[in-house]
């Protein structure tokens, strides 16, 4: 589990094509790998709540323009009165894929030329009023599992993931192993990179479009080998990827089924997790039920 | 506990005034009722996960307009290609207090002409960019307590709330005795009235703007009294509340800080719990932090 | 051009299917029917503005929800501080075809199973981003033209057109004879059918879904015969056509490429072209130049 | 009408405190500046078509995130199948004040410590459903006049305004003076700066927040002098401003009720300018009729 060869391109394409999920759970499935998330699994994660601390995992909502948050949260005020009171109302808008807002990313959000999740064919999936499979209202009674974070400043003793030094997938195992871990199916792995430090330390660089440091697609066997249901991460994939394919780790989506919960805020989980010495907790992710969505912004908690 | 005479409006007034938890957690405080919620509570909350059992207690994310939707859901999509691939994305927009979104309200929410919650002047506190008080990022580390569900068709033998039976709190501390539940501080308390039985009855009447069955004013004092943190609820104040006052049930915001979740989806509750054969549940309400934000669209989730 | 026989289904299909002007003006033309509208055309337009009284032709932009209105326009406003003084700026939302937005359609906005005009298909030309072909960007430099006002109240001495008495093609004819007006190609008809009047005497009764009094199939032959190049109405097509045809007057869009400009507010203009004694104006509406636009939500003038 | 001493901060101070046109038109009025367009200056407008040429002022609808264009034009597309047809719609989100949006600014739009257009105090005025006073619905009727276009670089024989070298006041003069234009009160004046080949010229640098060449304050008196009635520029005020004012020229709108014109795309109007051989036109704005609206996106058309 130390270091590895990176792998070939024909490997990358090989994790997304030949180890893929596509009707391991039925052919019509639209829940993926949180199939793996049994009841059982959610008293365990239950059973995870000792000291009862709630940390959130979530960004504020994103409202400042800027070169990684190109389409801001929109957030707008009424104030409407009402025979001697009044009440104060909001909109909220947000086209929340990308690199600023806190979300979950359903299974119909990516694919490649192979084809969507379960091999469905997007041109006949994707309408103008949504997503006909893999929506993310699929996940509707919530993502409640047990959370493992996996911290890789901690690890590296480094304040965050450089550039040229991404996350591999054995790393992701030395850490698990490290901190007596073992991941078991249906657990939702939490990466901490050190976002926060590594955009302190590159104030003129945006965590967003062109290149940025991240998760190596060497990831992808690792959550495909531990049955991963959900991933969890601050920083995202690698980019460049150095592959030339669409998706990396993102390509989980349409082939392992797993659900991405992007551009979390794990400065404050990794601090209480030192604090409370301990790396697992229960986690709760509750998609806003849109039918059709492609995802949806979200406060994920960790319960301690 | 049994039928009490309904009381008058000096009464409801004095619920609203003399009974409020200004200055209770400090004058400054914007976490009003929910710091009831201890991280005991929390730990006992997840104690009560048994069967692993999560059910969703929100609506649809509401695109149809309607009576009880003059402001639908938006929900435009995008598909964006992407060297051999390609990703869809989407839109949401959402005016969503209302009748027709589940969503959380912030302390900021309403007020009388007595001030908002601890006494701040909202024509200070309410701005453009969002309320500078008591808005819904003060809840960000989610709501996690105990919920309890009041059933009140199954307890009335009727299939829906009507408009000329409103819920009474006595009604509810009947329901809850018995049920045998004893209330205890920082509980979220979830009050089914049928409300998808009434609208199938009504369909020519939305439960909306308008006169609409509910619960009644005399729930103020239990709210008070039982110190309850968050009220769940599918049908909202009895409209008309009777007493000329812009905010009966709704007052229980700014009086004594409660957490209100609005046009919650209670029947797939209330089946789970019959079927569990429990009342109380563990509840997790993660709103968006939504900095200023006068509440948030939530997907609630009750796990047995 | 008196009452005539009201058409048989194969004749309004004929109008729209062998009198259309596919390839009139080249094959990939996306100009439509305001191809008529020469410099020449232009310029007599303006030659028509004497008394220099300007009348808009727009409703409120329409802010508020209703039966007619079921996306109603956004607005919300902005306070932005600035060393000393400060600016107020405001958003505008419009999902603007229906009912209630004063709007201009572009060629791509309707279709039957023909096509759509000039014989393209909308499942090649109609993308998430936008139309391919027929968008409202291609009349950016305005449509500026002369203005003919039909006014079916005051020819008929009745307050507005009835549900039971459509506007005929024929009627037009000899509204336009009586007042004395020859049709030329290149023409905006503006037709008055009193949609206020018929409003206010219908206050239950939306104009909008369902049934409501409008322009019947049979003035598809007046736009084609006469040359249109806009048709400006406050009422629309009658509703049901009577046909079971997807589009009646609507489908003079991909037919002929003519310009349609809905819910126009005509009341003032009847009383300015009394007033001014002249049934001709120059007309300009100049759309927003979205690049792939459906039409555009539009203030069209006449200037007398 | 040569180079002239560059104004100190208080003699531009006196230009927007003592030269101002409140009360004018009366202390209620709305209208402001562009009450000098009279009906007899429309007529006089309307007879500047002789070619019947039409170009229009818009820049494309700016969909593209970038540092000029924070919070982007939203354009969302809908399908919505119908008996055998369908027809396209669409959904334009704008929050369109800055620096890509071509619009219109209203009377409400900024204010410096003095108070707002007419002397009225944005606090009472300005709420959140909109502006209660000066607001864009004002000018529903249309702005209709004569427009004289001012072409900088083609006087200066360079191709754009560059940061160190702003339009003054007195160019603005010669180079009327240079074209045989008498200014008169009620004109629109199109002041081209060349901002796009300035931005061909400086890829690097966004024409929006921060640094970029414009017109200078010494443009305040040229504007209240002429009883210029509508500013018409795609480079706007010289930023910075040089005097420590939130605002410059753009205090032309609370001082004298001009109405301004921001992001106009004038490169096509000098070409069309050039090749008619002429420098005035008829100049028609047609703001959205949005009750309180601050502005309105428009496509300004300028006819020969």
């Amino acid at each position: 589990m130390g270091e590895q060869p990176v792998p070939e391109r024909r490997d990358v394409l090989a994790y997304l094509r030949e180890r893929r999920n596509w009707g391991r759970w039925g052919k019509d499935d639209q829940i993926g790998a949180v199939n793996l998330i049994t009841a059982r699994k959610r008293v365990a994660a239950a059973a995870l709540v000792r000291s009862g601390r709630s940390v959130s995992l979530s960004r504020d909502f994103p409202k400042t323009p800027g070169p990684n948050n190109p389409t801001p949260g929109q957030h707008f005020m009424k104030v409407v009165p009402r025979e001697g009171g009044a009440h104060a109302a909001d909109y909220f808008g947000s086209y929340y894929h990308g690199w600023a807002f806190t979300h979950l990313d359903a299974l119909c959000h990516t694919w490649d030329d192979g084809g969507m999740w379960n091999g469905r064919d997007p041109a006949r999936e994707i309408g103008f009023d949504g997503a006909r499979f893999g929506g993310v209202e699929h996940w509707r009674e919530g993502i409640v599992t047990r959370g493992v974070l996996l911290d890789v400043p901690r690890h590296r003793r480094e304040p965050y993931v450089r550039q040229d030094r991404p996350v591999h997938g054995w790393e992701l195992d030395a850490i698990a192993k490290a901190d007596g871990i073992t991941l078991e199916p249906g657990d939702a792995v939490v990466v901490y990179s050190g976002r926060e430090a590594w955009q302190a330390a590159h104030p003129e660089q945006a965590y967003g479009p062109g290149a940025r440091p991240g998760l190596h697609a060497s990831c992808l066997p690792f959550l495909r080998d531990h049955d991963v249901a959900v991933l969890v991460w601050d920083m995202m994939d690698l980019v460049p990827n150095g592959y030339d394919i669409p998706w990396a780790v993102h390509g989980a989506i349409f082939a392992y089924g797993v659900a991405l919960l992007d551009n979390a805020l794990l400065e404050p989980l990794a601090r209480a997790s030192a604090e409370e010495g301990r790396r697992e907790f229960m986690l709760v992710i509750a998609p806003l039920p849109v039918v059709g969505g492609t995802g949806s912004p979200t406060n994920p908690l960790a319960i301690f």
